[in-house]
């Protein structure tokens, strides 16, 4: 079971899938949204859900979207919500677990932890989770083809309108 | 101070030992805890500690295990306990030092926080520390020959029967 | 925007600039304030600050020091401050981002969240941020030549007279 196997990846792969991630969570972080999308095949499944709902289907989710055209309408639906009150994340991401599924496509598993700070208050603690991720891999580019954040807690936050 | 000096370890295991304690991690929050042994030699040591009483010796130890036998034992004894409230953790581990003792034992520190999540609760923060471990490597297999885990805070999270 | 470009930077240097922050904050959260300035060239830049002072310049700092001599001193105060209560800090840095501004200087930025335990208290929240750094590479030593720490939250935590 403590065998190392990684299926021929190189450290530079395993490193730069790291990256990816890093530069996704920098883009959420940085409150640039326009270019959430750009992270993701034009084809793409991305989804929220909980431990407790994974195993119940896509109907469960918290959020369901189904390609990068229902991700531009939700972006544009989060900056006219009146209920999104201005805050900023930070994404700690840590705990890879890489595997090849095929040459071009990636499976990757990740720890996440969203911390939260709104306008003159301490930072909190939002949620945690895993990421279970399919990447394509295609001529140096990677790209998202499956994401889905599975939240540790079913208590839902009050206002899960902004991408993990 | 600032000098780098890996002793001649590869990018791949430095790689290859962050791994092994994600698996390690993915095992636990996954709640797979008849797997938890398997990542020790069968005479190994597993402490569970504070920095204040780290030095005091294992007298003080919040938790003591000398072999996978007594492992396997405590396994049971969680599975039994009327006391446990099931909830789910979390590990994000980090900062990783990585000094090769011997061509067969690595002496690695780690930094550790846990997550916890309790049914319909919000998730909180339960403990951070250093792990301080040496890892047996042997014909591309790595095992835990000896595992502390060493608490920030000295106050008794109240149920510390699963294992970190 | 997805393409990976390390500008030619080996997987080594990657981890080893990792370990490098590594050692930083295992000297800080050790309470070896002495050998904090050892990180820094001798003519450097240190401050902290919040993403909302950043773009205000270094007059709105919550700490600036541009010395080795400078950090030196402020280890004295922080030793012969009353207001100081004892504590421990653990860092937790992630999502690192590198890149090669020059041969020599690597732009580096990173994500970090500082833990904070007080005696007989448990463990808490104190801060998270990201680091947006230059570090100086000379014969395989590494020194930060300027370090910027961007809190996340505007609210001043109460003691902030300890080096992140």
């Amino acid at each position: 079971m403590s065998m190392i196997d990684h299926a021929g990846m190189t450290t530079e792969l395993r490193l730069d899938v790291q990256e990816f991630y890093f530069r996704y969570a920098e883009c959420l972080d940085g409150g640039r949204l326009q270019q959430w999308p750009e992270f993701f095949l034009d084809a793409c499944v991305y989804r929220i859900t909980t431990r407790h709902s994974l195993h119940l289907g896509p109907g469960e989710d918290l959020m369901s979207i189904k390609s990068k055209t229902s991700m531009r309408d939700r972006i544009v639906a989060i900056g006219q919500s009146e209920d999104y009150e201005p805050h900023v994340q930070r994404h700690i991401i840590s705990n890879f677990r890489i595997q090849a599924a095929a040459e071009d496509d990636l499976r990757v598993q990740a720890n996440f932890q969203v911390l939260r700070t709104f306008h003159e208050r301490p930072t909190e603690l939002f949620v945690s989770g895993s990421y279970q991720d399919h990447i394509a891999v295609s001529e140096g580019r990677m790209n998202f083809r499956e994401k889905i954040c599975v939240f540790d807690s079913e208590v839902l936050p009050e206002s899960l309108i902004y991408p993990i």
